[in-house]
């Protein structure tokens, strides 16, 4: 095989297509080193392009940005577009399995075929693939700000309102070791605003908590 | 300026080594965007030149092995090697900080003269810069094993002779909050290895006795 329907690449070398493709559950020749180098191509071109189009925002929106772009969930997200899971070799047993594991398998052969496209045609075809296949997502970010985490957008909307930071204290934590539960309570008194949060560790009961502030601050802006 | 000794690319915009090397002290027009690019790029070029060298190393010893380059004690060390401090443009104040900030300043504007080569003159110029400057530190980096931790060495040791797992055990946690000390025992009772270990977090004390234990090891291998 040396081309992929979506992927406007045609490969010199078809091994290196069919080893992108190839799970380690069928062995040595699999796509894990391919996929190093394309994970690491793909962090460069995306950066590059966020770059250019982002001449506003600073590194560390730039950062998170990009997070967007290249975590698996997005990933995941275009591979199934592109039908890879069609091309993908592995075992039986892997094959079955499903859900958030299969789409990471499916993210991964998607970065190893960039980190073969690299290989079998150098840089230049490489990066137009990368900006063929994720250019719309890029263009389609959301504002930089969007990205930020709760926690650090209620911080921001009270330091602007001059208020103090809000106050996070655990309310309770219970569960068995391998599945706690926590609740947390977010107080900012100057702001009216007293909320709790749950989740799974501390620290995601406070962005819930911080969500549901926020909330409350977007249908009320003016307390 | 238009170039600088030891980096062989001469500049077409001077503004852009300008601001590579424009510490944020000076103001909004300084290197951390081109910073963010400059890793970026710095982290594939590297990748891709361990993924020729390296074929029978797997990602994971490619992923150690590549951040033994790009870490900051790496750039700064080969900054310091271009004199980059004679060129950097900061505020007094910052001027004055030494060690490890100053390392770190040194590293990061490394890494924005490479995006500005990017910027400037495309990959293929960035990418032959990058290995002039690093390729000699990738060509001697020891292989991959030599650069696990040595918990993970010892694990590995130990299965390797059949012995059973480690065990770690805290002896001593004392010090103030922010200046705690830990001492942990290492036992592998198999192998006659019984050893203490110490260090600011529970973890570097455990690195510590697993040390300690590999060099008892490598000096009586046939315990």
């Amino acid at each position: 095989m040396r081309l992929i329907p979506g992927i406007p690449y045609r490969f010199e070398d078809p091994e290196l297509l069919t080893q992108a493709l190839t799970h380690r559950s069928l062995g040595r020749h699999n796509y894990e080193r391919l996929e190093f180098l394309g994970d690491s191509i793909l962090n460069f071109v995306v950066s590059a392009r966020l770059y250019e189009l982002k001449a506003d925002n600073n590194e560390g929106e730039l950062s998170r940005l990009r997070a967007r772009v290249v975590r698996g969930e997005t990933l995941a997200a275009i591979a199934t577009g592109l039908k890879l899971s069609d091309y993908i070799r592995m075992d039986k047993g892997s094959m079955k399995s499903g859900g958030d594991k299969r789409g990471s398998i499916l993210a991964d052969a998607l970065e190893a075929i960039f980190g073969a496209i690299y290989i079998d045609g150098g840089f230049e075809p490489c990066h137009s693939v990368i900006l063929h296949i994720c250019g719309q997502f890029i263009a389609d970010l959301p504002e930089a700000d969007e990205l930020k985490d709760p926690k650090t957008r209620l911080q921001e909307w009270l330091q602007g309102q001059g208020h103090a930071l809000p106050v996070y204290s655990l309310e309770r934590e219970d569960g068995p070791p391998h599945k706690k539960h926590f609740q947390v309570q977010c107080v900012a008194a100057a702001a009216g605003i007293s909320v709790t949060g749950q989740g799974s560790s501390r620290q995601k009961a406070e962005q819930a908590a911080a969500a549901t502030a926020l909330e409350q601050v977007s249908l009320n802006p003016g307390r």
